[in-house]
């Protein structure tokens, strides 16, 4: 795949731990690493300076992970993790994403538009500041207020103390709150990418499954004050990989998972959001691949969207028929009933935590009525419309106290929200025109005529007309333009005409009273019940759990391993004969086309030299790019996907068959070495 | 796999045809080709030169299919349809199995013990024959045995009359009946075969699997009069072979499918015959593993039986999950349905054919209570056992008009008997006696002690006592003591008292007593339900119909393509790249490991050329060996297995995911040319 950072499905709602461990099971943070596990089934004492070192040495990127890789500061990630700047760059003239780039010399190196990298320096249990501001709350929505506001708090006082980047993290759905410290790179320089095809050999029939013949990987390296960082917190490459059954570790980012939701809520996916998430985006790769049809550069335009739609698709398509698999459904049925019985026993349990499960599901009906506004009273699709609001909603929260701000506007927060607001990145009208056109259609065919979130953003016009008006009459593509409204101030948006500010302003009415709505009837409500839940958990379990994913900081252990597949074994591991095999299987064509440079130069290429392979980690969508160390704490591998049998660890963890999928380190160097012609990169990569 | 023709898990009642054709569905008699269809779907006009001359070149083996394809002689078949008689001709010294074989000149080509190759010469209509014959009859039972008397009558008018070996096949399930005449070949001598390990590539986990890396073949001559049979009906080599998307044809000899069983014949398979031979494989498989756990030789004995219970279970699996998949017995029952409906819809086809599905409901009632004796009281596992009472049977019935005999001792049926009798195959003591122990024992528990199988082959002894006495004391694996009480006839046989031959007479009352009730309360009802049920089906679908399988000639058209397969696409062809690849992909470690000749040679094996490839053709079990062949007739592949996806076509085909799985027709002559320093072979196979 692109084991990106897939936007979660469910809301922004607090996510608490898992039942009972399985074998390799289990994303845990570094403030409580699972060391007896290890132990026991690795025979490996994990130290806490191995650990440190780890956690430094490990990257997140905007939407996945990565890696300090040398003490000059590269950076390995996913060659579809730098997609997004891959394309910023790019030009009708220069390719970045099809020709692949290699810098010989520091100063071919290439900045990129808008990368922020983030490493996490510290973390603190906060739960308690959280918990005593909530609790003088006299309801569920004052609570939920109180809390925000709490978080507001906290981040400020570091970001102003520590000049880092704080965020505060609801962990175990809200039984715990920590606040993580990140140094933060914006300095980041494209070294060598290989052309797409090679990174995404196999393209969207080939994403989420294995066996696997990919390069995906991209290199960066990483500047402060026009000086490449230097750090001894990088891992040593390995290239001669890991052997079948070793143990190996995976430090990044996973996104989010939805393990320890009830019933109720994942019946709610089932049901409603899943359906209509796969009908968006069904919807909306057909406007795409139409729009890419035109001409080359109109493919280009397009194609960075095109890739994450299918990503999402067939994530989204195997994590719905995980939700409609009648045994995943009935395990967790059985593990609920399991808990709620255990609870219903002791009656302090019962009384403290009985009713959290039957008020889930109140607030489940609530928010399947409410879900068609939630989705489609929004400006979606075009990267360009949501500006107009976004600017809006700047001007009124930067002027009120920090913790009574909409989330996204909080002083700790606007660093980030400034510096992707001042990208220099492109926007295409014609393609943002068309998207903007179909989200608005599509608001109309679901919301009808009389939303008032359609009245205010169609203005009688047709979405066609409207999109047009809107693109056509927009400045805020420049960025000289977005530059003098964030100076200018809150007076300079309120003086602007500009036709997506005034779009703005109509509807962020509507976009506030439905989340004041969401916060009152669902958010707030169920997110205390959920909290009840995740302590429910701790009472009856203990605290040997790893919370879900919430795009922080995780590790995970497992083994490299093949597993039973198709009637037959996957094999661990993969080579370039797999490679040079899969193309011709299908002669050579589309999306198993092999590059020129592969074609011409497969006599140099070792081809028993392994390329791909797989491991028991239990990763998700955000650990793209994610290291994979061995026990020395060497870099071994790349991960940059989960298997077919993977999607359903959304909500389940399968030993017998989940797989993390990896870039072999040998494979990079090897290539690097002998295809790409960069000796000298590789040698800074493994020196020998 | 091993595309064997696997021994039938349904007994030998009568079959019909299906319902509504799909696409490239269907394994054709050759006096009825489709076509239409294929004009239609192919664009290809089929002539009778073009099926004559198919039908001349293909073969049949015991258990599987070949075909011609030189003009002197030279017989192509999968190297697992040859494995029978690789083991029979190896001894502790010489290991044709293990090491492969290839005679350098016709003087070192080696007799295989006991294969009867044969040839469709001619088939006829003799439908009208039994018919008449079953009509006099005042009941079913009564009208079995006037069928089986008619069809033994026209058999051996047929082997006297034309030299040929001549069988009346029931059709349609015995809506017709056909004579087949075939021109049959004794003298088989073994030209090449390569080491099992590079054949069979991928054992068990690979077998009925894709994408595939096998080189299944093995080379016979065919001799006459200890000359080289020269022939103008082969098929040409084609080491091109045939394009993605290309048509394709196969000629074979698919065993039997199920296809036209009713719902409630369907759901006994489900409920009684499947998880009884189920267990039945598993616990004979245990029993054989550890037996050739005790060494090498012993080893070397059960391999062939190991190879082909592991082939059975991992069929049988695959059915019995078939059968277990609610969306097959549901399209069964609306099948069922639709068709019931439409016949009761015309008052005459009611009275006609309406009774048939609840008489066979009844017949499963019964087959259900007595499946455990049908199954159990019987000598399994040995095939040395079985040989008394064969002798003994054969004592009782040659002595009778042909036409009462029991099946398999007409005389038309005799020469085949006693070249299987007079095999000089060896027999293994030590494997024989530990697996007529086990057979006994399982029979013991499952009949229990009182049953009168039981106590007539145990005589009061425990099942290993019998066992060690009876293979203890049997001369029968002797071919001389064999020869000599053929030769002696009955009086010999009837004055014999070896032990085997006591035992024979000991069982043979109850043999033939179950016998008899099976085909009083079962066979005779329902294969006169069953005929109606095929009638049925022409009344209401037309005669565009294909009867379902009896492991006589077949012609299945399709093209190359590949297919989505576990959630991305399998390859329309496999290269010896994927083959070095899968073999690194386990550390070239068994069942994946090359053999010594092709690492050393890896070098000179030029890595593209394409080893195996996936068809849409319509085959099964039997099919092992068939040629596939394109539009020119030309030899373009050897079919040797299904994928995973195929082994529900016993009762459904599925054209999305049904894949029939071939050896390239390039692969073959390049390893011949560059591993197996066998150009000469390669140069008659491919002249250039």
């Amino acid at each position: 795949m692109r084991f990106y950072k897939v936007v979660t499905l469910t809301s922004a709602l607090l996510v608490l731990t898992s039942l009972a461990l399985h074998a390799d099971e289990g994303m845990w943070t570094f403030d409580r690493p699972p060391l007896q596990a290890i132990q026991q089934r690795y025979g490996f004492t994990v130290t806490q300076p191995w650990l440190d070192h780890l956690r430094l040495s490990s990257v997140r990127f905007p939407d996945g992970s990565g890696s300090f890789v040398s003490p000059t500061g590269l950076v390995l990630t996913n060659h579809h993790v730098a997609l997004e700047q891959l394309q910023k760059i790019s030009t009708p003239q220069k390719n970045y994403v099809a020709d692949g780039f290699y810098a010989r010399t520091r100063a071919e190196e290439v900045k990129a538009a808008d990368a922020e990298l983030d490493v996490l320096m510290s973390s603190e249990d906060v739960t308690s500041r959280v918990a005593a501001a909530a609790a003088k709350a006299p309801n569920a929505q004052d609570a939920l207020e109180a809390r925000k506001a709490e978080v507001a708090r906290i981040e400020k006082e570091c970001v102003d103390t520590m000049k880092l980047r704080c965020d505060v993290v609801p962990l175990y759905q809200g039984a715990q709150y920590w606040l993580y410290r990140y140094k933060k790179y914006t300095d980041v320089r494209l070294v060598f990418a290989p052309e797409q095809q090679m990174a995404f050999f196999g393209g969207d029939p080939d994403n989420f499954t294995y066996p696997r013949h990919d390069l995906d990987f991209a290199i960066f390296r990483v500047y402060e004050n026009d000086q490449p960082v230097h750090t001894d917190n990088y891992l040593k490459w390995n290239a001669k990989g890991a052997a079948d059954q070793e143990p190996v570790f995976v430090t990044g980012h996973p996104g989010s998972t939805d393990r320890n939701d009830t019933v109720a809520e994942l019946e709610t996916e089932r049901d409603v959001i899943y359906p209509i998430s796969l009908k968006v985006v069904g919807r909306r790769l057909g406007v795409l691949r139409k729009y890419a049809s035109l001409g080359a550069e109109q493919a280009r335009q397009a194609a960075g969207l095109i890739f994450s739609l299918e990503n999402a698709q067939k994530a989204y398509t195997g994590e719905y028929n995980g939700l409609t698999d009648p045994k995943i459904m009935q395990k967790k049925s059985a593990d609920e009933k399991a808990l709620r019985d255990r609870i219903a026993k002791k009656p302090e349990w019962q009384k403290e935590y009985g009713a959290a499960w039957p008020t889930i599901q109140r607030t489940q009906e609530v928010r399947r009525r409410l879900y068609k506004s939630e989705r489609f009273e929004q400006l979606r699709g075009s990267s360009l419309a949501p500006l107009g609001l976004i600017f809006v909603q700047y001007a009124q929260e930067i002027g009120k106290p920090d913790a009574d701000r909409l989330d996204g506007f909080h002083d700790a927060q606007l660093p980030t929200l400034k510096f992707q607001l001042l990208s220099p990145a492109p926007f295409y009208r014609p393609l943002e025109q068309v998207l903007l056109a179909d989200s608005l259609q599509e608001s109309l065919e679901e919301l009808g005529p009389n939303d008032p979130f359609i009245k205010a953003s169609l203005a009688g016009k047709s979405p066609t007309d409207a999109a047009a008006a809107l693109v056509g009459g927009t400045k805020l593509d420049e960025l000289a333009v977005r530059k003098e409204l964030l100076d200018g101030g809150p007076a300079a948006i309120n003086a602007s005409n500009d036709p997506l500010i005034v779009l703005g302003r109509a509807i962020d009415p509507t976009v506030r009273a439905l989340k004041k709505t969401l916060d009152r009837d669902v958010t707030s409500v169920a997110s205390a019940a959920r909290e009840k839940v995740g302590r429910a958990r701790f009472a009856v379990y203990g605290t040997s759990v790893y919370p879900d994913a919430t795009f922080t900081l995780r590790l995970s252990y497992g083994k490299v391993n093949g597993y039973p597949m198709n009637g037959t074994k996957a094999p661990y591991q993969t080579t370039f004969f797999g490679l040079y095999d899969r193309s011709a299987g299908f002669d050579n064509k589309p999306p198993f086309q092999l590059t020129p440079r592969f074609a011409d130069k497969h006599s140099q290429v070792e081809m028993s030299t392994p390329l791909d392979f797989v491991s028991t980690n239990d990763i998700i969508g955000g650990n793209s790019g994610s290291p994979v160390v061995n026990r020395a704490g060497e870099l071994v591998g790349l991960i940059f996907d989960g298997n077919i049998e993977s999607l359903v660890g959304r909500f389940v963890y399968d030993e017998e068959k989940n797989r993390a999928v990896a870039v072999h380190a040998g494979a990079i160097v090897h290539a690097l070495r002998t295809v790409y012609d960069a000796a000298p990169l590789a040698d800074e990569l493994d020196p020998r």
